[in-house]
């Protein structure tokens, strides 16, 4: 089955312990789709400039993603500059140059009507909202969001998550979404809004599956670890690579059952984990569905009781 | 198997979100024995006040513990006052008063000589040495420590530390101790000290274990969840329960593999959660060890694909 993503393709100058790399292809939507392209037919809609060329198609090409929904404006990509320095699991932001992303309109090409699944990355819930709209058949929705849009933007945003599958934001999103301090009671709170699942992603300590059925006794559905790294180079795009491997496996079941879901948190681990092993979409580049299914394994060895 | 512990018995004066309790038996013994009774014989070494009495002995008694070793001192027992107001993750101390906790020479019954394992739970690790050195005949020395120790008694920490099977300290206190940010080169850092084994305690995140064989790309051994909890009344004492729960298992095998600690970790993560139910000790004193094996059953649940 075909999953449909927008969000942002951009240009990242990164700086984190390891060393310093400029216009690093990446963007939410860049890494999402590159990281679901493994396991299922990716289509993606979004926004490029004039500095966006047959080099960077290539790139998309390469996972056989469908990018006829990347519109060509006159202008430069968006760019974001940030640094790791102090903190790994949090960057810091010195530059954000919105450029062709300011005026984007989605615009969905008609041969990606048919797709099953939606995923909408971070980006202005009102365009969240139009893009979901013009795609009612999908049968699974899921999106992101982030701290701008929950402070200034609630009201648009309340009004995508009522129509939403899947929320997946981190621990203090869910906090400030809900203004919850406790983790079990803010994911309550969310899927009262919308949501049957909610992934709250806790860095570097793995991420929880919640779903309205959830027992009280119970707290979580599941708990997916995060690997213990011992080099992390560059954690841009791990939480949407974490998307991507979850989205996308799910997109490659033939049923969807709560089990699904929780094969699908260790997938979305993995795949957050290969992320931040280079810098950039590096890694994810260059990475083999054999590779996965043995860090899947990995995974399991890590959190599994015989 | 029999397991001695050395460390606290104290009064604590605390205040959570949900509400303010006073004089609640507890200090680190106190919780690592309750906990490990469920799974081992325990035999414990502290020092009292004239402030404790029948009722305080009463605690122990309920649960078959050995307070032979628990030494009345003219003076009062050791009080902690603190809050988690702000974060139930770190406490904020408001009060110490060593009292008779100060002048603390640990005595060691005769008839504890044959225990085979002991707990040096966070004590000044001189004392902690003298008690390791007094029990020659152990298979295997677990401990605990705390930033104070590490920081300003580092020279006599590192000579406990070499004598040390497993080591079970936070996130923090790896940092500290090694001065590695990364955890997992902390551990490997931490390990080369002295200890074959090694957990890292996430907070409400769960804990990681730690072994000297580590393969290059697993990072961890295991990665034990904590409870995801609606509603925490007081996490006092809930790193010294998850210590308890952890020895108290493997006291109980007879062979210590590695899956031993694999399951260890699990027991540690569900003593843990039930010392945060109730203030104080209360959770411990009125529970099963059915409720603890239904717990048990819960975390595999939380952890486990089919």
């Amino acid at each position: 089955m075909s999953i449909t993503v927008v969000g942002s393709v951009a240009y990242d100058n990164i700086e984190s312990p390891a060393g310093r790399r400029e216009r690093c292809l990446g963007g939410a939507a860049t890494y999402f789709s590159l990281a679901a392209s493994f396991f299922a037919d990716v289509r993606i809609i979004a926004v490029v400039g004039d500095d966006f060329g047959p080099d960077q198609e290539a790139v998309f090409k390469a996972r056989n993603i469908d990018i006829r929904g990347i519109e060509h404006a006159p202008g430069k990509c968006f760019l974001w500059e940030g640094s790791y320095l102090d903190d790994l699991n949090s960057a810091k932001t010195h530059l954000t140059e919105l450029n062709v992303f300011a005026c984007f309109e989605p615009k969905i090409p008609a041969a990606y009507a048919d797709s099953e699944f939606l995923f909408l990355a971070n980006i202005d819930p009102v365009l969240q909202r139009r893009v979901r709209d013009a795609m009612p058949k999908v049968k699974l929705v899921a999106g992101d969001t982030m701290n701008y849009w929950i402070k200034d933007h609630r009201p648009e945003l309340l009004d995508v998550l009522k129509d939403l599958d899947v929320l997946l934001i981190n621990d203090t999103e869910a906090r400030m979404l809900t203004e919850e301090k406790n983790l079990v009671k803010a994911a309550r709170a969310v899927m009262a809004l919308g949501p049957r699942y909610l992934v709250i992603k806790h860095g570097e300590y793995g991420a929880s599956l919640f779903h309205k059925s959830l027992p009280k006794d119970k707290g979580a559905e599941l708990r997916a670890p995060a690997m213990p790294l011992e080099q992390v180079i560059d954690p841009t795009g791990a939480g949407d690579s974490f998307a991507g491997g979850f989205f996308g496996y799910l997109a490659a079941q033939s049923e969807l059952t709560l089990e699904s879901f929780r094969y699908a948190m260790f997938y979305g681990s993995v795949m957050g984990a290969f992320a931040c092993e280079r810098f950039g979409t590096e890694r994810l580049q260059q990475l083999t569905r054999a590779e996965i299914d043995e860090r899947f394994h990995v995974f399991r060895e890590l959190t599994h009781l015989d």
